[in-house]
């Protein structure tokens, strides 16, 4: 076959539709975002997501760049070549990556009785609204085994560049739900196993729980924290210890810790 | 008095000055850092810092906001009324908190052997290149009661406006110290107490850690890691129970994990 032409211009229609999935309603309504870099790659590779299309360095390539675009192509992915400078403008970094891949948005249902495993540690999170700390939670997520995680509400998009980045990668490996407040309310009453929410003034230690049975850590956005309605349906209120002094902790922080003591025990 | 002439102009030399202060070589050369809104400024009083100058909106503050300036003039802070148009383009934001000060920069000494509490938990980070990560670590360091945070080496200053801005007014409570490589390691020859390192490969998992006397502990940065010279220095390596495949966690939130690990049983 012919190799592709090498794209020169920002005017360029596809290119022009790629850029336009740095907005929020763009990717909603395209189903598509964008994810950069080769560890992005190897990590939707290993967990079997395939790229719709590529753009790619048209030349100077390394040779793990090359035999991921190989990789994409023949999963079916369209190859985009492009000059260095559409990919500088493409990304807004004067460093670009040399590869770019448009990846189909995924929202996991609701994980139904049977996909519950009995030592499982699932995560909700209700009203975050930075895409750092969600992109850092993802990462923190994968990095602990989390079984999935859930986006309670209105909630930053997991596929808006700041988050995509800040995963690191694990946006591709970790189970995500995107679900309303009603259909996770709703969800939460076949849930069988301990539903734990963090306060600062509850009773019980993180340090000190030791929960049998599948766990559902729930937490709040950065500044409410967890809504009355989700507080309620807590089974477990616990606290993380710290000065009494100072309101609370970073949220992606505070996610941390807590997934780190409900869960390091069992890695 | 005359209450000053309202500042209207961005062109305005002192507010221009401030404006400069966004960077870093400008921050230096003053010795000077803004902080904004009323949780750096209530942070900053009880911490006995006081503001060299404040903008504010000249009408319609509330009354926190009325008697934090009425505090900072009495502390001797020039007063430098402004439209909200003015505060608008100096803080960048559309909505700009209506209280603004420029506070000196302060850097504490490595601390004497006498300042060593013998339950005190000390934080060194090594090159950590990221403001966001740097204010939030600041932030939890205060949050767990770290007698004081060394930066060693070329670190991302603790005064660039993300840094200030994620470290929620904590900047003015930590004993915050900026050491060189060779300054640090020279210090570090008369610490006596354990000197805690991170590594995945290390032998010692952070939960079983209970080092008695005091704790230094060491993180490295974002990229790299603890260089080879300080790991050498490491009295204990420690790592924290995570997934093998995962590369690892994000800088904040490893020394958050490290930082509760080894100081809650103490809170």
């Amino acid at each position: 076959m012919t190799p592709p032409e090498t794209i020169t211009s920002l005017q360029n229609a596809r290119i022009k539709a790629i850029r336009a999935l740095a907005e929020r309603g763009e990717r909603a309504a395209a189903g598509r975002f964008v994810a950069e870099g080769v560890a992005n790659f190897d990590s939707a590779r290993r967990a079997g997501w395939t790229p719709v299309s590529v753009v790619h360095q048209a030349d100077g390539l390394d040779p793990s760049e090359a035999e991921l675009l190989t990789w994409a192509s023949s999963a079916g992915a369209d190859l985009l070549p492009a000059t260095p400078a559409v990919l500088v403008k493409l990304t807004g970094r004067t460093n670009p990556p040399r590869l770019l891949g448009v990846f189909p948005r995924r929202s996991e249902p609701l994980p139904a009785k049977a996909e519950v495993r009995p030592d499982a540690l699932w995560l909700a999170l209700e009203g975050v609204r930075d895409p750092g700390n969600l992109g850092t939670i993802v990462r923190t997520a994968d990095a602990f085994g989390v079984a999935g995680v859930i986006l309670v509400g209105a909630c930053v998009d997991p596929t808006a560049p700041v988050a995509v980045q800040a995963a690191m990668g694990s946006l591709f490996q970790v189970r995500l739900t995107v679900a309303t407040d009603a259909g996770f309310a709703d969800w939460l009453t076949a849930w069988q196993g301990a539903v734990v929410g963090t306060h600062l003034a509850a009773a019980h230690d993180i340090r000190q729980l030791k929960p049998s049975g599948p766990v559902l850590l729930l937490m709040g956005s950065e500044g409410a924290g967890l809504s009355q309605q989700l507080m309620a349906r807590c089974t477990i209120l616990t606290r993380i210890p710290q000065r009494a002094e100072v309101d609370s902790l970073n949220l992606a922080i505070a996610t941390g810790i807590a997934l780190y003591a409900l869960r390091a025990a069992r890695l």
